[in-house]
Parts: structure tokens; C-alpha cells; sequence
């Protein structure tokens, strides 16, 4: 018979995972949700795909992955399946049954991430997991010049790890934006794009708290992007401010 | 030279402690200040009071201390010193000098706290200690008019655990209501009153949630109120919806 192909949407908490992707040893979201599937199908092993892998501590809310199962079950039923055998801190919230062709990581034609920024002098217990705590002077207007540099199509090689191994390091970003939440004051940041290279929002952000808090002169942007030099940018801030929100398949959909 | 009285306010993420009081063995809010404490005045254990106790679980976002210290230290100096000797899950929000005769539990006059349901039918993994899940239809008026019933002065036998050690069982409660957050769309209950019996809000609330799906007609309420007997309301309700917003010294200032 043949396998059935479904696409799930899914929110974790990052915290006390080694992020997505299947490691020894340590508790992985792969990993768990594998762990999960096979207490379900009791013949067979079945390997799942993520459309990204977060590091260790990154959250998600809309994470998307795909598996193929060996036998039907409605799609309702695989969300309930799922959310009962799996872990509290993962949540399956939309499960569709697709056809073969689907493809969570190759045919995501973009992403969107929030960073969420604290900057209350005090920190707040309640977010000590899902928000990098700033407590420094920042300015919105800097701010929102330094990010508006990263809109457009560029070379991000200055905003990606060294450890990154994608050849080709011209993504585009569709839209770099800050909004203040009026209840808890958080700055949360928005990327969306077509892509983004390792650790590239997390030393975006690095590079951006340095210019609203004035340590750096808005135009260094620029000029950052224009080095192509990973240490002309600023540090890899905290992992836990920065949640997955979003996959996009539809191309025209998110720009 | 005379001890230096300092009130305090702080917030806490009760998850992972054992309730405020302090237990041997247990890690409680109690213990950990009183710990942090110890690490500054090298010469005497220093024993801190709370406005109240609240359980394991149970969070605080305006729990008030108060205790004597040795030696004067300003302030600004006593918050900077607890705050980077305390956990990461205690935030010391206020400090304040206070005269000898303040004390944070016998001159409370009130207090008011949040009770958080979460009416998704999913789970949310970011709320999961801190929302209490009631995946169930509930009825908005029904609610405020079963809340209503409780406004007022009341004797709250039936709402207090068979536990509690109070004589006199006759509270004032000022404010009963709820408020849908119109981003989470969480039900934040309200519950502002001059005194609140042990699991008195988590009895009602567990009570109140059985009115709102339409388990019991709202007039219960007032029939529950009359029996003054704890097995004609509801359960008690979990701990992790629940949390202290305010202490209230003044008299006058929340009725």
C-alpha cells in the first residue's frame, strides 16, 4: 500500500531541546516527534523533515514538517495522535494530508522569524526563555534606518557564521521591521525573506542593538553588508529571542 | 546600630518552586531569598516575611517582603545586590526603607491576583505553566454573572479548602470579573478583595469554569455561598493560573 504523505504546523518551546535536528544522545524536537511516530506505527521507523533546523533555545510557532506514514489516518486524527503521544513543550496545531511531491525544506519559498527584544532596566522572570533582555537606551528611529539597509537583495556573507557552508550568500529580505508591543513594551523584531543563512538573524540583531543603542553609527549597515567580512558585524545574540513564525510555500504570497 | 527595615516588591515564575514558604529540603521562594540574603550579611541568617504564601506553582508579579537588616545599604544598592545574588526566577522589582512598625503580611489590606485560562482547543507550549487549559465552550455572560455573585461580603466557607486554619471564613471581595486579551485571547479572571482563604480563588475558579461551559446554572453560585459547605462547589482548580499582581497598603486605594 502506499505510504501517506502528511505536512504538519507545529509550536515548541525551544528551551530544554538541543534544537531541531536529531542528535545523540540529546533531546531533539526531531528526535521527540520521531520518538512519537514510532510508538504510532509500531512496524517502522519513520524519519521526519523540517523545513529548518532551529539551534538549541529558538522557538517556533509555525515550524513545518513532513513525513510519510504507512497507512491512512484522517488528518484530524494524526493531530490528536500526535499532540497525545508527544511532549508538552511541542504542539501540533494543522495536519494535512499532501501529495508526494510536497517537500517542507525544499519547496519553502520563505520564512518569517520574530526576535523579541526586553528593554526594561529589570529583567522579567517570565520571559527569561523567549526574550533577550537589552537594557540599554535604544533608539526606535535608528532602529528602523539600520533595519531598513537589510530590505533588498544582498550579500549576507558579513551576517552569516563562519560555520556556514552555503555557497552562495545573497538572500533577500522582504521586510526587516521593529513594532513595540503596547502591553508588555518587548520590541518585537520581524524578518521575513526567502531564506536566511546560519545564524544570520542572531548576528543581524547583534549588529542592530549596537546601532539603536548608538555604540555604532547607523550607516555601518551598509557598509557591513558591503565588507562581506564576518567580523566587521556585531555578536550572535542569545538564541532564545528568536522564534520561527512562519514557512511559505506560496511564492507570491509573503513578498 | 539599628536594624534597617526594607520592603520589597518582586515578581517570580513559580514553576520550580515548592511555594513561597520555606520547607527543608524544598526550594522555595522563601529559601532562595533568604539564601541570597545570607550571601551578603556575612554575620546573621536573615529571616524575610511575605505579604502572603502563595503554593507551589503559584506565581507573583507584586508579592511585598519586608526584613531587617543589619547594616544601611541605599535602596537602589539593596535591589542590584538581590537581583545578582537571587535565582534567575525571582526579579526584585522595588526596594523601599521603611519604618519599624511596617509589616508586609498584618498591614496587607487587600490584594488583588489574575487567574489565566487558556480556551484554545490546542495547547499552547508557551503558556503551559503559566494558563490553565480549558479547552471547552464558555459563555462570557454567564461568567460575569456567576463572578457577580461572589462581589461583595460573603462567608466563603464553601469556597475555602477544608485546610484552612481561619476562624472567621467572611471575606470582602471588590472585584470579581474577567477580561478577554485581545492579542492571546487568553481569559484573564480578576479577583481584588481584602483577604482571600487558602485555595479560595482556585476553588472558585474551578467552580466559576464549570458555570461558564454550562455544567451548572449560574444561580449556583449563590446557592454554593449559602450551604457553607466545600463539597457543594467545584475543584480546585490548578495552581499555575494563578498569580499575585498587587498588595494593597492602603485602605482605600483598590475598593
Amino acid at each position: 500500500m502506499d505510504k501517506i504523505r502528511y505536512k504538519m504546523k507545529l509550536a515548541y518551546d525551544g528551551t530544554n531541546f538541543s534544537g531541531f535536528q536529531v542528535q545523540p544522545n540529546k533531546r531533539t524536537v526531531q528526535g521527540e516527534i520521531e520518538k512519537a511516530l514510532s510508538k504510532m506505527s509500531k512496524e517502522e521507523f519513520i524519519r521526519i523533515k523540517g523545513a529548518g533546523r532551529t539551534d538549541a533555545g529558538v522557538h517556533a510557532r509555525g515550524q513545518i514538517i513532513h513525513f510519510d506514514y504507512p497507512r491512512y489516518i484522517p488528518e484530524d486524527g494524526m493531530l490528536r495522535a500526535l499532540n497525545a503521544l508527544g511532549p508538552e513543550d511541542i504542539v501540533f496545531l494543522e495536519s494535512d494530508i499532501v501529495d508526494h511531491t510536497f517537500h517542507s525544506q525544499y519547496l519553502a519559498k520563505g520564512k518569517m522569524y520574530h526576535y523579541r527584544v526586553d528593554n526594561h532596566s529589570l529583567k522579567d522572570p517570565f520571559t527569561r526563555f523567549y526574550a533577550h533582555h537589552h537594557p540599554f537606551d535604544i533608539d526606535l528611529k535608528r532602529t528602523q534606518k539600520a533595519l531598513a539597509f537589510l530590505e533588498g537583495t544582498h550579500d549576507f556573507t558579513s551576517f552569516a557564521s563562519a560555520h556556514s557552508d552555503k555557497e552562495d550568500k545573497t538572500r533577500t529580505i522582504y521586510e526587516a521591521s521593529v513594532a513595540i508591543d503596547e502591553k508588555t513594551e518587548e520590541w518585537i523584531f520581524t524578518f521575513r525573506g526567502n531564506g536566511f543563512l546560519y545564524n544570520m538573524i542572531r548576528i543581524i540583531m547583534g549588529t542592530i542593538l549596537q546601532v539603536a543603542d548608538g555604540r555604532r553609527p547607523v550607516e555601518d549597515i551598509k557598509k557591513i553588508l558591503e565588507a562581506k567580512d564576518r567580523t566587521t558585524a556585531g555578536p550572535t545574540v542569545e538564541a532564545k529571542g528568536l522564534c520561527m513564525m512562519e514557512v511559505y510555500y506560496d511564492e507570491d504570497a509573503f513578498k
